[in-house]
């Protein structure tokens, strides 16, 4: 840390919860408690003019993001929160001002799900940037892998809210979903209990419901017509658009009823298959994310 | 994870070593056993002109670097090295076969020290960045606030180095100095049974100690013919020169003797004192690390 950095930092930090414990941030290394349950680790970043640009998404909404993208992966792993660290890479013109609506974007979500700042770092950056590490415990966590021919699938919320957020004159709940999406945090927990196998959809259903099918080493059936989505989201974008951060959940038939009534928002779309590939309707589909790298 | 990117990460992972454990990379989160010790954790990154530019620093130079920069932050704390994440930032240009050459100058620190890759994520970038979170277990940490005056301060290595490997014409040495430092991991786990408090220095010896003294409530006091540096490294290189990754120990009087035999490349540079401040040959003296962010 050099001599400026320290206001940012501390603009920054006082937005957010800190962990009560004898050592947290401020030393090389922050020191946790050995855990008693197995920990999820997850690292997820958002780039200026990759994941957001600016004025567009003010500070907040890319502080509330950068931070649910990771809180969605600890979801679909059906872990409790506990700590994170937060590295940063700042444009020279950022402020401590910037800093704290940065944070305040970040505060809600970490207090809400009891996500305790530990350490982090601070960079010079021709953009901004905000790469996140989050943990999580779970007793016995959610994988991908762990489907099979028979389950149902079911998807949280809607689908295709935040690839329709980005088209001009969207609506504003659209808008909302592509810039503030929720993570699934409690819906993960409740899945931990029920679902054999769980992704978050966060480059698109067909996309995601492909690598946890690879995963599982399965197929998958879905019925177009189940597939939930706002008023005015086209099914190809419910279908395919990403970001949104709902969770894609398999689970074996004899504990489907227990699970809906336990998990409440939730929808049955398709089922897990013993012959490879996806199809929609019945006719085969193919999952295309967005690909920052594809030539 | 997107589909060009899978090409991009196999090709940076074939080269490092990935847990043996049952849950690994390539679920939304990694999986890690309960750990019995208190965990270390830190993240730091490095930023394509910022703390690198291309060609000076090869591929191989900049994984190095980003490893051995966190690696130096568990030295600091006295922890073994046990498992880390790499969150990519790419410029399009970048090829599979740099993905290699970035993870092969890491590869070497990894498998030193243990080290083993369990989780990442790849983004677009205007800029090459490297953003590691790195952990460690130990049972008693090493902080910077356990000193107190009467401690004998220690420093590693040669100190300046680094700094001299910038200049126009530096001898090799310095400039490997400058481009691949050697975290001290073995010389923190041996300073974890003597030393009371450390920092590794990484902004500059006066800055770092000033962090140090802070932190233990303490001054200090150090003779500049004490202090180590190679040939040709001015003295006011070696006291704010920063990037060398060398450890500063701070060592009870009492504890010196055995210290001082069981860690070898160590020098005695001071101690510290109940007047706050810090004094080089008697006169006071000021840190200045560098700041990205002084105006």
């Amino acid at each position: 840390l050099r001599r400026g950095e320290f206001g940012l930092i501390d603009a920054f930090v006082a937005q957010l919860p800190r962990p009560p414990v004898p050592f947290g941030p401020g030393d090389d290394a922050a020191v946790l408690a050995a855990s008693k349950n197995p920990l999820c680790i997850t690292t997820d970043a958002v780039v200026e003019g990759v994941h957001f640009t600016r004025p567009r998404f003010s500070l907040s909404d890319i502080g509330h993001k950068a931070l649910a993208v990771n809180l969605s992966d600890l979801a679909a792993m059906g872990a409790r929160p506990t700590w994170w660290l937060c590295a940063l890479g700042l444009p020279k013109s950022f402020t401590n001002a910037h800093a704290a609506s940065l944070a305040r974007g970040m505060a809600p979500l970490a207090k809400r799900h009891g996500l305790q700042l530990v350490g982090g770092n601070l960079t010079g950056s021709p953009v901004l940037t905000v790469t996140i590490t989050a943990a999580g415990e779970t007793g016995d966590p959610l994988l991908r892998s762990g489907a099979r021919a028979g389950d149902l699938l079911y998807v949280s919320g809607a689908l295709g809210s935040a690839a329709a957020g980005l088209r001009a004159g969207a609506r504003a709940a659209l808008v909302t979903a592509q810039k503030r999406p929720t993570p699934r945090v409690e819906l993960g927990l409740v899945a931990a209990r029920f679902a054999s196998a769980a992704i978050d959809v966060s480059d698109g259903l067909l996309g995601d419901l492909g690598h946890l099918c690879d995963a599982s080493r399965a197929g998958a059936a879905l019925e177009s017509t189940r597939i939930p989505r706002a008023r005015g989201v086209s099914l190809d974008l419910a279908l395919n658009g990403g970001e949104d951060y709902q969770l894609l959940l398999a689970v074996p038939p004899r504990r489907a009823a227990a699970f809906e009534r336990a998990a409440g928002d939730i929808t049955l779309i398709g089922q897990l298959t013993r012959t490879r590939g996806i199809t929609v309707d019945g006719r085969a589909a193919s999952g295309k994310g967005f690909d920052h790298f594809r030539r």
